[in-house]
């Protein structure tokens, strides 16, 4: 089934991250975003707290629709700090635009001193958000049938309280 | 007594939560919203910080009167401030709109480890936050009767100081 | 001295105090009020976070010249974290309107465990704050006779240094 | 040497300081304010926390064309939170407006417990900020100067490192 | 191979700061700037609290593309707080005008009681993030070469993880 919908979706990463999870989004939209004819503009920026402007780019000068901000937090309480600024401008961005901004961030606090842990979590909470973007440009209920789930990225599922 | 007052309500909920708060908030709504003609518009989002644009565009796109935005937050400190940055979010969205947001969030520090516990809360918290919305719609001084009265949800009320 | 205005103050309040703040405002108000002929306009919301939007509707479409925000904030360090997110909200609706917005907010940490110490702070802030109201619709200059002067609302003034 | 520039320069302060810090900034204004037939426009409120909408009403109202906000901070905690809840407001009405807003701010916490240490700190601040002040009103690079030179208010420099 | 793509750059930095910072980027332009004919305005301000409305004003006034935003920030927790309320506002700026502003921020803390270190670090930093603002000129994908690389300004970078 071949729909060409126009979306196109931004995903904007760093320098600082330890890995590249702009390619991994590019990856994990890959085959979908080819038969649907979904669109992806990349934009890559020194540090996560470069990501709000940069997003806001993509939406006003680039046209996406919906735009993952992939960000890497390091372990310092100064990093942690940084993030709260960045999340805070990102929501902000979304406010501005009316568009969804899906926050993409690994805290290395996750596993400290664990890389290859690190970059696990990363890769599955990267692969796992860049899916929800795809579902979330067919409209406000398409994640419905997910609701109160318990749903995790970067994790297994916490489930619904039966 | 039928009144079809053109209102709509909506109830924005999340993936990440462990109980289907949008659904317990549409129950809610249930009879008098079909009395009196009140339209539900709902919006699932993969976790809380997606809550506040989301909450925007159900007022924007979808011209929602009210809106309750249902959250659910996990018991790590970084939920917490994940739920600090939605917050100042949700505010910032009320004030772009001049429209109320009702914040029906539940932390799971409220009752770490007992998820039925978790769950009854949750309930109370958007059954009661959902009869406010309702009764929101009848103008400013709908809730004036209860001015000072140390009313609590998810909890018994505080009540008055005699 | 009769003079008629034609100023309006708006009142915002919560069904969360255990006090009625709003109440004591619109007395204190009450015969200043009344021989100046200044109109009163009451908003009572459910909590404290939702008095920024609440303020702004009483500035936007109640014309109100100033505004008093009461708000009742509880003893666990998640209120104290929800009353920050209100302040930040309050100022900005203030930006957004140019208009004052008096932050009358009572925290239960000022006297944990004594309801009556409670009540004797919140009703001496919201008074001195109504009174503090009234003298600003006097323009910029109406309070200099109290600059540096350690005044204090809730408690005896902490007076200048000298 | 005479010039009228017409500037005009803003000063708000308030009923919550313990020295009459509008009244130091007017006086060191004085002079050079005199000659150079520079306006000064005062605002007092009743706490910090109203600085950042009285120094909007004063730039856009008054026309001022840089405002001095003087605060002076408790020692508690709480009050360590409104000055940062002030200080976010002031930046973003500073952002509003595209005019400097000096923030003079005083921490009890800087001297706990000695009135005479705590006056003298925030005189010095009150007036080296009110000639900073004096000096940006002539463009972007009249401080260049003192770029990098470890320049601090209320206390000696910490000068540049060699 | 000379182009005239008639960019500038902005420059703002602080006289709290114990380093010219904005002179070290400044030198760090030179050659390039001079061969691209990149203009360079400077702004310097009191202290890095005042750094957000500089950078609006050097974007919106002065035209800039990208700025450098240099500050300082001392041991205490006090100028982290400020630090943190900077950002925020860096951030807003650079929502308010789709134009990014790097913050290279150095803070005391990284090498407390070390002068010589923290003039090593800072330098540093300055001359990567002035090196990234002459990139990122060149557009949104011109950085991406270094997505994922663990990049850091004023220290070793972290590197991949493999």
């Amino acid at each position: 089934m071949v729909k060409d919908n126009g979306k196109i979706i931004g995903v904007a990463d760093t320098m600082f991250a330890r890995i590249n999870m702009g390619e991994i989004a590019v990856e994990t939209l890959g085959d979908k975003a080819k038969k649907e004819k979904i669109k992806i503009e990349r934009y890559t920026v020194p540090g996560f707290k470069d990501l709000p402007v940069a997003c806001k780019i993509l939406i006003e000068k680039y046209n996406c629709d919906i735009v993952l901000a992939c960000g890497w937090v390091g372990k310092e309480d100064i990093d942690e700090v940084c993030a709260h600024e960045a999340n805070i401008g990102l929501i902000q961005a979304e406010l501005m635009t009316n568009t969804h901004i899906l926050k993409v961030f690994f805290h290395e606090k996750e596993a400290v001193e664990n890389a290859q842990k690190q970059k696990e979590i990363c890769i599955d909470r990267v692969h796992k958000h860049t899916l929800n973007a795809l579902e979330m440009l067919d409209g406000k209920e398409a994640l419905r049938k997910n609701a109160g789930k318990g749903k995790r990225q970067g994790y297994t599922d916490a489930g619904e309280i039966e």
